[in-house]
């Protein structure tokens, strides 16, 4: 049986498309989801948003057994949350992490980063377009 | 159409008045949520606590399309959330920063403040008083 | 009437058992709390365990007026949740930290605990032995 | 007798109202002493300002024999005066610090603070609308 | 006239394809730089590597005037050079940063990144199929 | 033959008992040793007492050939002397961690542990009675 | 009318030409005055020195309006005066800082500067000289 | 002609003996300038208090040249004046530093000191006795 | 026989005059060089420029023995190389250090300063201005 | 009975008089261990030095039964041991550190002080004269 | 066929006696090249100096292939070179460091060193001698 | 009279040969006596270890006025020891440092250094044949 592809993104995320679209772009999660499942039409896409560190955990526990591909755009927990770095640690599926803009070009309490040192790769600053790299990528690797 | 005004707690403020309250008084939330609605005769108060990062994020996202002013006391949140503060970063509503004791003169954990940054104001130190202070600045500046 | 005695687990404890286990050795959660029940004919085990660090501080406040004991694991929010450490302030139980493997022993960000300044006393790198060490000391502390 | 309440401020206080009004407003000190005034019918303000941390010391000296209020903008001597901080720990009265623009949002050398240790309440952003409420928070607890 | 796209690579990547392979892959640069004509078809790549720091700054000045698309690995003096940083900030082509592994899960002196701040977005930790990633998606954005 | 479980003391810890007992009991380091007698009737007990660093790090070699386990209470030298955990690491036996109050409530120089890298496990906060749960794991773990 | 240039100057700086001539040179404050004044036969020269902070700023608040050229030696509360740095800041005179010798070359508390961020430019280690080269500086750039 | 022995006070030294005596002690200034005096009698004592670090730079600038010893109460201008270190540093007196308490006993920021750099010797925690101390110590080793 | 003197410029200072002329100007370096050359009648101008760090260290130890005036504007290896440091540390030459800008106004990293400590005298933020007044300034000392 | 005065001399003191006479004196420990007997008629001097940081605890903890006043100078421990700093927090007799130089005007490593948290008073900078200064402080003091 | 030992030096030890002989000694390199093939008679020695970062790289990756023995003197690129590191750390050859005078015991920034973690062993304050010893030590570990 | 060569050396040194072979080598501290007196048939060797901080300081003390030779291997005293530093300062013997392994490439406590300071030269990373390196070389200079 096919296992989809997990995507999973963190908190804020949900605005995206609606605040600052000439910094971040128009397309919104929705957008995004539909452009990844056209571009995967043999894997189903599980593409989730949360607010809660503690959901977001659960999330990613859930897809070390249901998927062997994980997409995460952590959004801020991916600097502050120990625990999602226990639960990647722990996580049997390739990780590759996804950021619309840049952290390192932004604050210095963005420079800490617990998703990175978990993470097979990383992809920054291309705005919704680093998702469908992100798959591409792990779609060459995995299939 | 009337918007209601936001009064958003964090973490552990339901204990109010329950515990030290030689430090912090004997008002309790509910207290200050009758007090607020007595003082506001206009506009109804949206008035909630949760210990949730994520539904503090929920709330602070859902109120910038609802209200125009935001009251908020993130609590421990305040020095560790950076989820919150970039939810704050992308409210429309007008932010004031409220805490029942002086976090300056607490540990220097508490020095770190992600939600300051994106105040419009801050009252600190003046006990549940500062709830009402909060208010009242705040009707004077937007009716 | 007999108080429970509240065992609290945080984020990644669920996967006890389940992942390395010649480190962490193949006791889950399940087991060590059916070992804890064991040792205490006289008083229930409270036993839970959540990834959510809003749920954590819910329990812990609970905790407050349910028992006398608390004995908490709280995995990675040890390092990083000062929420935890006000509910842990507000809280009447006395507190016995617990910790599977020896945090010192770990990376620098781990070095940080808001835990144990609010604990009684701390037990950590004796595997599951750890809960039912901390639950015999408790038991002669306070029968 | 009554005693005056007095309403001290720092250095470069004196060039409000004539420097950036689109930030600071266009109220200058003598304005804020007015509104202050009008304020507190029943109690004399005692209102100075000085660009001179030793004048500063003196009068918060002064204000402890002569009076039970003290209002303090300390301007940039909040961020590096030691000795306003030890006059300030030996001052009588009850301290409230206010702020026109909001330290926390501004420069790193501005995080560190040796009033707000000192103060019992702290008002920061309310431009200077923050002196009147400053006022009548400490008339309603002196009162 | 078409313009070339810039390919520039810093210190010791000459050495990739014959060191650790089974760690950087078996991949040298040369293959790198025939995958990439490959894969453009229309636009000439101008592909270069060097270990010194004052070359590296010539090219990225020579690539302001020539291409509007660098791509750049510029290996360890992503983490030192202050001079780098200031060509790029002066270079017109869009710039896409490009690592074989992921520095964020490395040493702490390869958390300094003079790079990241001057380019429009960074693929990391994909191994040679970076570059034709960065490629791909410059082409995309240019076109 | 049987070998002795060894049990060494650091500095200052021969006033126990007789110092502050409110905080840390009435029980001396005698009296440890005799109930910790009393709890290992088929092995003998190597308990000694020293402030000397040097004494320290000499009883640490002897007991790595001579025993087993090791139970180390090293006091202030936990903090500060890498000679002990050079000792340490070279030592074969299991050694337990000991403290009779819980460092990490207390100064930041006593956050600093030269010890925990090298123990297996750690037990603080319990007072002299974590002496005796130390024997008890350790000959749970070892017999 | 013509307006004076001011040349403001801060503590200790009155000792010039009295104390380590050998290294200072044998210049007064006296011998700089005058020499400045011969170099501005269009302008007179406003000359002042205080070893007060409070004084200095009073003096650069006054400056704004009477001056469009300030030359400022703040001496050591270059390093410490967050008071100057916001009179500089409100201050619409073009302001050169002058030192006589080169403070990156002394000690760390030294290499924190207030003054420069606001100043236009900067002259330092040229000894008496340095006023002169910044007098003849100023008015190319103004005349 | 005989040479005034300089006795210099910092800020907030005039409250001596009226605030919190019971840790201070209930010698006021005067008490300590009279048994000063009582102890000289070959000698007159040059004895003042400010609390301005400037006027406090102007007296030690003129003791320079008035007396061949300067005893040094600097207050809070200890820890934050790089003016009144420059000013010691260029004064020809010996010098000798007294505190009323033992600042490396308090708060961190008291922990920098940029008097005792300069003087020849220091004297802290014996009260006011400490005047007399230094007082007996400088005679000896000057007459 | 008349020696020249060295004029050496660090990296990207060859786009000077081409990138951003509002804040840098439109002078090219050979503009200034050609200017120095008119202000320098008696001794001729060895004027150069290079992007490497190497090349530098190899012009300084020329300089050595070729000049008695060295003026530096070293760009970003100012803040970087050590390897500069050593070169002018082995100088004979006078070294008058120049930048176009102020990097004490500017990023963090641009405050460490390698070349300060080997100059005699500085000159920032004057523009190319600056480096006419560091020849007048070393001739007048010089000649 | 009475009770003799303890002087407790740390590492290298024993040196004294023997290396480098200029700067610390011609008197060696002997020579002040005299002159302390010759000031302290009635109460005998027990005058001790070691290198060892151990013996230098037990030392202070026969002080603390032994006698009232513990004048010491505790050379390097005073800057490494937390073993010392136990011993003296746990000593009941009054405790004047005593040092024959200023620790303040030498290396940073030199201002970490373990001693002066748990002393009364400080002589520091006065050679071998600040035994005797403490030795006469202490019996004023006490008798 | 014999492999040549090579010797690397890096920036500004060029200079090596002409400057500062009375610390450095009078040696050149080209008399420690001199003494080295004397005492190497079986192998010659490949002896070069630079004063680039990127040669210094490209010579490493040379030895890599040339020899199973590298002397290298990095000098300031010790310190600053991450680049060098890479190339070591790719190195196959056994890499001895030597440094004519001992960077600890000069200013913090020779404290990092990037060049020992990749060395086999150092050698430093030696002078001239520590490359005879190097050579000596690996001959005898490689013949 | 012929001087002997002292050789001293730190904690832990006695289990040189006996613990890790495959990394420090199987010679023992005897086998490198034994090896050193063959390489110094004119003068004896005065071979030591000790696991006592004090200790080392009286050794240390001793070696001045009886050798001219210091050869020292302090162990981890090497990053801990002011009361080393001190005597090592006052210690008239050429010092020559020696450690088995090469502590800069381990961990950052190990960064700190108190011995090289005082040291003439360094060998660190060779293993036991260090000792003879050393020995060699001073006996070359001193000879």
């Amino acid at each position: 049986m096919t296992q989809p592809i997990y995507v999973l993104n963190g908190p804020n995320l949900n605005l995206l498309g609606t605040r600052e679209p000439e910094i971040y772009g128009a397309d919104t999660l929705d957008d995004i989801k539909a452009r990844m499942e056209a571009a995967s039409p043999s894997r189903p896409i599980e593409f989730r948003q949360t607010n809660s560190e503690g959901e977001l955990v659960d999330w990613v526990q859930e897809a070390s057994s249901a998927t062997d591909i994980l997409i995460l755009n952590a959004g801020a927990y991916t600097h502050t949350s120990v625990a999602l770095h226990d639960a990647l640690r722990s996580c049997d599926a390739r990780i590759i992490e996804v950021h619309i803009s840049n952290p390192a070009a932004r604050e210095a309490f963005r420079h800490t980063n617990y998703v990175s040192p978990c993470a097979a790769a990383t992809i920054a600053g291309f705005g919704p377009q680093g998702y469908l790299m992100a798959l591409e990528a792990a779609l060459q690797m995995k299939d």
